[in-house]
C-alpha cells in the first residue's frame, strides 16, 4: 500500500509539474491557443499558431470532458440494447466505435432485420455536422438520439417504453439523479446523454492535422499531392472545416443528373422545396477509409471510385489515376486517433423491467 | 518526456519491489496459494490458507494473462462483425460483456432474425465448465468458438469464409504471424485466439470470494443463511467448485419430470444414450443476478421462482419465502468483479475483402 501510495503521490505531482510547464508554454502563445487536455485518442498536445491555421480545413481540437458523470451515461446508454424493443439493439449496433462509428454496411440492419432505407452516418466528429441525418432533420445530436430509439426499422421501441425500461433499473435512477438532479428519467435527459457522450467522439492526431500544426514529416509527398489537388479540382469547396465536410447541404449531381439513385430525395424530405430534391448533407471525410460503403445509396465500396464519382457528378471533371490515388492518399492521413472507451458494465434489470421482445 | 521516464522507472522499480515482497510472503504459505496477479477485474490479493479453504465451493483464482498479444487478438476477433455474414454479430453479439457475457434473452438472435434453440449460456467463466454447450457438444472454448460462427442461425458464415475476411485485412495477418508465426490464417488459430481471450474472462472478488477468505463483514446474515441452505437443501451437490457448477451433467427433472419444455433432449443429442435425455451441463452460478432469463428454456425471469423450481424438480422439496430470500440473496454475493476491457478499434476492410451480404 505504501508503494501504490508513493506511485500516485509521484504521478500527480510529475503531472503537476508538466501542467505547469505546458500551461506556460502556452500563455507566452496565443491565448486562443492555450487549452490543452486530453481527448478519448489520449495524446498530448500544445503550441503556437502556425501559418497553416489559414487553411481551409483545421485540426479537430483536443477537447475536455467537462461533465464526466453525464458522458459516462451518456457512453452506458450508448451501448444498452435495452433501448430497442428486443433489447439487442443498440446505438453502436450501427455506429460501431470498433468500425470508424458506422457498420459498414450499405444500410442498417434493424429490429426483424429490416433494412433502412439509408447508409448510416458515421458517429465519429459528428458535433461538426450543422445537423443530423443525411437530410439534416434533426438539428442537434440530442434531437438525432432520440430518433432511431423509436424507429420501427431500427431499435423499434418506444420513448415511453424507453424510459420505463431504464426507470425500473435502480443504477439508472441513481445515475440520472447525479447528473440531472431528478429522480424521474425523462426521453430529453436520455438523449441527452447520449448526446454528450457522441460530442466526446472526435478523432483528433489525425497525420495531416499534424502537418497543419508544422509537423512536416507526418504526411508523404503523395499525399501533400493529393491535398493541392483537393484544393484545387474544388472538393474543398464542401469538404472544410473540423470535419472535412459537414457545414453545409448541397445537391448530389450539381453537374450532372445523379442516376444511380433517383429514389431518395435528400433535404426536400425536411423543406418541400423542389430546389431542395436530391440535396444532401456534405458528408464528414474524416476517417474515410474506415466507413466504406459510401454515398447515402452506399453506391460503392471503392474510395477511389467515390473519388471518380464525386469529380464526374460534382465537379465535372475527370481526373487521371495518379490524381485520384493521390487523392485517397491524401484522405487517408485524416483518419485520426479512434475513441478509446473502456466497454460498459450495465446493471441488471429489476423484476419490473419490460421484457425484451423480439417479434 | 523526463518525467514521463521518471514515472515510468518508479513504478517498475515500485512493482518490482512489491512482487518480491509479496513473493516472500506468498512462500511462507502453501505453495498452492503462491500465485498473485492482475485479472482484468484489477485488484490485487494475496494472502495464506483459510479454514474456509475446505468449502466446497472456492473463490476464483486471480490469473495472469501469460500471452498478451494473444488475447488482444482474441478480444479483438470477439467483437468482429465480419466474423459473421451479415458482417453484423460477433460472439459479443450473444455473449454480451455489456451484460453479465450473455444477451438476456430467451434465446438468441441470429442471422436474418432467427431464433436460436435454446438460451445463450454466458461466457464470463466459462473456462470452468467441464465442457462447453448446455449439451457438452464442445469439449472447449476452441472448439466451441467454432460453432457459431458456421451456424446458419447464428453468425452463418463458414469457416472458409470467416478467414478469407481475416486474410484480406493486413493487420489481421500481421496480428497472426506475431502470435502463431504463420501468414496464413487458420480457424483453428482463429478459435485459439477468441478462446484464449475467452479464459481472461473471470469474475474473481466476489462479495463471497472474499468471505471465503476470511474477510466476514463481506457478507451480511441474510446471505450466510442463504449459504448454509444452499449446502443442507442439497444444492451445492451439484453447484460447486470455482464456478459454482460446470463441473457436471445431471438430469433436469431428477425427482419429478420436467413438464415446461420436453423437446430439448441435451446430452442425448451427443451421447444417444436413453439414459441422457433431458441431461444437461450443470450451469454456472456465478453473477446468476446478470444473466436471467433461467435454465436452457428461458423459463422464469425471476431469480427467485428459478430457485424454487430447483428445489421442486432437483431436490423434491419446498423452500419457504424467507428461505428462497436467503439463497437468492446468497446468489447475488457471487457476483464477482466484470471483465474490464477496452473496446477494440478494428482494422478496415480492404478493396478484395468479401463484402458483407446480409441476406
Amino acid at each position: 500500500m505504501r508503494i501504490t501510495k508513493f506511485i500516485a503521490i509521484s504521478c500527480l505531482l510529475a503531472s503537476t509539474v508538466a501542467g505547469g510547464l505546458l500551461f506556460q508554454a502556452g500563455a507566452a502563445e496565443n491565448d486562443s491557443q492555450k487549452r490543452i487536455g486530453y481527448g478519448r485518442g489520449g495524446r498530448m498536445q500544445g503550441g503556437g499558431v502556425s501559418e497553416r491555421s489559414k487553411e481551409p480545413i483545421q485540426p479537430i481540437p483536443i477537447t475536455f470532458d467537462d461533465n464526466r458523470a453525464k458522458t459516462d451515461l451518456g457512453l452506458k446508454l450508448f451501448f444498452e440494447p435495452r433501448l430497442s424493443k428486443s433489447g439487442w439493439i443498440s446505438c453502436n449496433s450501427c455506429h460501431n466505435l470498433a468500425t470508424g462509428g458506422a457498420d459498414n454496411l450499405p444500410t442498417s440492419i434493424g429490429h426483424k432485420w429490416l433494412f433502412g432505407p439509408i447508409n448510416a452516418p458515421t458517429v465519429l466528429n459528428s458535433k461538426f455536422n450543422l445537423a443530423q441525418f443525411w437530410d439534416g432533420r434533426a438539428s442537434n445530436l440530442k434531437e438525432q438520439a432520440k430518433g432511431p430509439i423509436a424507429n420501427p426499422m431500427e431499435m423499434a421501441s418506444n420513448h415511453e417504453l424507453a424510459v420505463n425500461v431504464l426507470q425500473t433499473i435502480p443504477e439508472y435512477v441513481k445515475w440520472f439523479k447525479e447528473v440531472y438532479g431528478e429522480g424521474k428519467i425523462t426521453i430529453d435527459n436520455v438523449a441527452d446523454a447520449i448526446a454528450a457522450f457522441e460530442e466526446t467522439l472526435t478523432t483528433p492526431n489525425s497525420r495531416f492535422d499534424w502537418w497543419l500544426k508544422d509537423y512536416d514529416d507526418k504526411i508523404s509527398e503523395s499525399e501533400l499531392q493529393g491535398y493541392a489537388l483537393f484544393k484545387e479540382k474544388g472538393c474543398i469547396g464542401c469538404h472544410n472545416g473540423f470535419g472535412v465536410g459537414g457545414s453545409d447541404y448541397q445537391k448530389l449531381g450539381v453537374v450532372k443528373p445523379y442516376s444511380k439513385d433517383v429514389q431518395t430525395l435528400g433535404r426536400y424530405h425536411v423543406t418541400k422545396k423542389e430546389s431542395d430534391k436530391f440535396v444532401f448533407k456534405v458528408p464528414l471525410l474524416r476517417n474515410i477509409e474506415l466507413t466504406a460503403p459510401y454515398f447515402h445509396d452506399a453506391s460503392t465500396w471503392s474510395l477511389s471510385e467515390a473519388v471518380n464519382i464525386m469529380a464526374e457528378y460534382q465537379l465535372g471533371t475527370t481526373l487521371t489515376k495518379d490524381e485520384t490515388g493521390n487523392i485517397v492518399a491524401f484522405l487517408k492521413a485524416l483518419t485520426g486517433d479512434q475513441p478509446s472507451v473502456i466497454f460498459p458494465i450495465l446493471p441488471p434489470s429489476s423484476e419490473s423491467t419490460p421484457k425484451p421482445n423480439r417479434n
